[in-house]
């Protein structure tokens, strides 16, 4: 049974799901075309049905980054899981109580020190740990430099029984600051060549690094060529959000999750139209800051989903939103009745949904198909 | 029973239970030493055992940022309730359910619109809802000036039958710019003199408008006269954090939560430490970024909880934090093993407990002295 969103006490998550399929297809096809295995992330939708939809139906490889997505994904049914954050000795536990579930768990380090706390670990237990060094490609984050020779370091300590050593992983977080197609292709090709390189040298070596794993929304839709590449983690596509819109892998209009909210007053004189969408709904995240165009915390649609373009909310305390036009003008005050419903849409799709336990799930515009729960936590 | 933090899974977010009970006490103190009843706002800390350390030991009067919050703190045993949003028509009927429970709700609305709708959708009911006037102290953010002539009209509206107009309600959020005290005595009398002036006309129109409720932690440990005020709202003094030390009204030390993190590896040529605490653990909040003194997303303190003046989290992903010094130096690396835990102070206590599910509540240094829930969500 449907029933129309107006009847949603706000401020609420809404997940359009034409949308969605429409972003899971596109990037699926150009995976597809370029021949590595996508494996999602599923770290921006924490949800079954979500992570199920991107993996075209039914469990299949996928990245996560706690190891409490794991359990959940684990119990729906996933098997094949890459925890893509750097392993801690509090966690190694944890990860061995998902290896004697059956998991074909896989983690990551970037560290002398971390493979020898993991070899140390796992020496004796019953099952192998996966384990993918971690690479650094554009200065951005952890990782070993592909041709540090600390890389043939960290591999002769993962020869050791309990742990085998499959290949290496990065992420091209610069992309995120990418602003054209050329600096995004470019960066796509650093990715690449560096994760191909460091796997090289892994192999040259005589290791067998049979996993290249390489991954960002913005890359894996800006990359033309991917040889050698094995893998593909992207999670953000399924939503997208206005951090991506602003780095140019996307519209507006392809934006699939946003926040329901209701007016609730006006200060007239200051051009402000108060809305119940504040940090908490929206989150604190302020991605599009640096961008081109600041979009505030989140940009404003009607209530059926409409782009108004020149709107968004400049301020926002716990539980209230400031709409305001770009201009500042208080002429053009967005002047709604007190209770008039509209969507904000988010800076970037991870916080905004973090902030939501379910989403409301809209499949043919104003009519709700059902209620996704998400999960949180570590 | 009590068990080490370090035998903790990271991220985690710890209740330092003797500073949240210092904290609790200062405050209370204080505004019974000032005469107006206290009704400590419970968004911060969303928890159960929390809010009845604020009222005493006994429910007692409380504010909330959410029907949901209101919800949760009736089941608890709470009866008397202001619910500070200024309230959308779609709430109307989740209030409706709380009063027929015999809750002794209160709402706010700033416009003739709201109190139309209120007084309509009230009209024929069992029971009478409270209504606030929210006033504008300080231009921040929602409420009518206090010399505004729409003060009175709203007033009339609230005549009808089904609500009964208790006085008004104003927040000085403008206090949290502040950054000296005489700055803050002077928003704090900003804040009484409005709202007591507002309930004066309503009073001087033949209103009762018993009720004169003005509140935020800055102002409320600064007022140093509260004459005419009834009642005073603050909330995130329980946990204090890095924005209202930047403001001046508490110390690092008196901070009584924090995230619980291990160091996960080093980029040493760039002086960086990396942690799993990323933003999904601390929260994107920002707050200090416009102090004299930007704590980055966290001040880092060592295990027990003594403070690193230099180092903060310089930057965050989902779950990765980076740490560094303050100068940037890479020789000034904060070069601890990976696995060492670490804690970080929130800027914001609000927004970075609502990244979580619970508070482990260290007692005694670092024994766990149990777990307390949170809630979340509307």
């Amino acid at each position: 049974m449907s029933s129309p969103i107006e009847a949603l006490e706000t401020p609420m998550l809404l997940l359009d799901a034409p949308r969605m399929r429409g972003n899971v297809s596109r990037m699926a096809s150009r995976i597809a075309a370029l021949g590595p295995v996508l494996r999602p992330h599923v770290k921006t939708a924490k949800c079954v049905e979500v992570a199920l939809a991107m993996t075209g139906g039914r469990p299949g490889p996928i990245t996560v980054s706690t190891l409490r997505e794991a359990d959940e994904f684990v119990q729906a049914g996933f098997r094949d899981i890459v925890y893509a954050v750097g392993i801690a000795p509090n966690k190694l536990p944890h990860v061995a109580r998902l290896l004697e579930q059956g998991v074909d768990l896989t983690v990551i380090l970037d560290s002398v020190e971390a493979a020898r706390q993991v070899a140390g670990f796992m020496a004796g237990r019953p099952r192998t740990l996966s384990v993918l060094i971690e690479i650094d490609t554009d200065g951005h984050r952890g990782g070993v430099e592909p041709n540090d020779p600390v890389l043939l370091e960290i591999a002769d300590i993962l020869r050791a029984p309990g742990v085998r050593l499959r290949g290496v992983l990065t992420h091209a977080g610069a992309s995120y600051e990418c602003r054209d197609p050329q600096a995004l292709r470019a960066v796509a090709e650093q990715e690449r060549a560096g994760a191909v390189g460091a796997a090289r040298r892994l192999r040259a070596a005589g290791h067998e690094a049979p996993v290249v794993s390489v991954g960002s929304t913005p890359t894996a839709l800006s990359a033309t060529d991917l040889g050698g590449v094995t893998e593909v983690r992207a999670g953000v596509y399924v939503f997208f959000d206005l951090v991506m819109a602003g780095v140019g892998v996307c519209q507006p209009e392809d934006i699939a999750i946003s926040v329901l909210t209701s007016v609730i007053g006006h200060q007239r004189a200051r051009g402000w139209t108060l809305c119940d969408a504040g940090w908490m709904a929206l989150s604190r995240d302020r991605g599009t800051a640096s961008q081109a165009v600041d979009q505030g915390y989140g940009l404003v649609c009607d209530l059926q989903g409409r782009v108004l373009r020149d709107y968004t909310v400049v301020a926002a305390n716990q539980e209230h939103g400031t709409i305001a036009h770009r201009s500042g003008d208080p002429a053009r005050l967005l002047d709604l009745p007190v209770g008039t419903m509209l969507r904000i849409l988010p800076n970037h799709a991870c916080a905004t949904a973090a902030q939501h336990a379910s989403y409301q799930v809209v499949d043919d515009g104003l009519c709700l198909a059902g209620r996704w729960t998400r999960f949180s936590g570590w």
